[in-house]
């Protein structure tokens, strides 16, 4: 691509910096924003900044946050005694957005996989312990990916947890709803056999 | 989509009020910011407000510009006597981009549309006459779209130069080269044979 402008040249760049973003797309926001007042690049730009300077994780849950404790663990219609483990926040938005869990989270920031140097150390694993043995807390729910490290993790958080008397479960996994059974995998069909539910439940 | 942080919301509205990118593709953008440092973003920020702030277009041609007069108006490599008419920047890129012209350009900044309220006042026309009157052009090219619009501008174009004893050309159309003939659109395959060229030229 030849630029004539060294200050467009530049504005691509920094678009195509960000991921999923070609060179041609970068071109096409960057004339957009010059079409635009200036206004809209300071507004688009100031959001951005302050998102990024402003932003915290939560003291308690880890999940990102404005303030030192989050919008969810300060939230006094939630129930703080069910607490859902999810390694990241898009896992988190993901559980929100079906509006079907009114208890509180944990993001672990990841999960436990020594090939990549991700020991429980690097993880938010000892936070949790803890939060489970300050008490008040009477389930903690594992959806975490049925991945060997995701199932390494929950072994790992269970045996830590199971201890202080607090109850583990996990996520059910089957085959999707409106899910065509020729279309799931052998996998999933073969789990979702084996932890069939009573009719009616 | 939920969000447990106003930061990161007004972050995915600001991705979001780019063309062409819905929440999702912002909500990962926003997500990869965070991941990085600070600086990235400042970095990211800095480029495109420096770039809206400072962008101009030539004095002479009218294409973004970083300068008073654009770089390819100050190549002394370039033929200023052959000046190509392109609607928009984005067809003097894709020009530019084949390497094959070595002329200078005039950007329009549209075609003359009255349904839309573009008339000749409203695009860069009389400074194109005005490069012509002063001398020093020996053809235009015109690069502008075959629509009725694009073709109303090239004749009121044609009408307003020609008498200033400068030639005006369209650029050639026909089946493009690697193109099937059945797939060609009939208008271009009717032209293209009624603008045959002859063998060997």
């Amino acid at each position: 691509m030849h630029f004539s402008s060294t200050l467009i040249e530049k504005g691509v760049e920094a678009f195509s910096s960000l991921p999923g973003i070609g060179k041609k797309t970068a071109l096409r926001l960057v004339l957009y924003l010059l079409k635009q007042d200036n206004t809209f690049t300071e507004r688009f730009s100031d959001a951005l900044l302050k998102m990024r300077r402003d932003i915290r994780t939560c003291d308690q849950c880890h999940n990102l946050s404005d303030d030192p404790i989050c919008r969810i663990c300060t939230d006094q219609r939630r129930d703080s005694s069910l607490v859902c483990v999810v390694e990241n926040i898009r896992d988190l938005m993901a559980i929100e957005d079906t509006g079907q869990f009114r208890g509180v989270y944990h993001v672990l920031g990841g999960v436990i996989s020594p090939i990549d140097g991700i020991g429980p150390d690097e993880l938010t694993i000892e936070r949790l312990v803890a939060r489970c043995e300050h008490g008040g807390i009477q389930e903690v729910i594992m959806a975490i990916s049925p991945t060997i490290e995701g199932e390494t993790t929950v072994f790992y958080l269970a045996k830590r947890i199971k201890p202080l008397g607090v109850q583990v479960s996990s996520i059910a996994r089957g085959v999707a709803f409106g899910g065509d059974l020729e279309y799931a995998d052998e996998i999933t069909l073969g789990r979702s056999i084996i932890a069939r539910t009573p009719y009616g439940d």
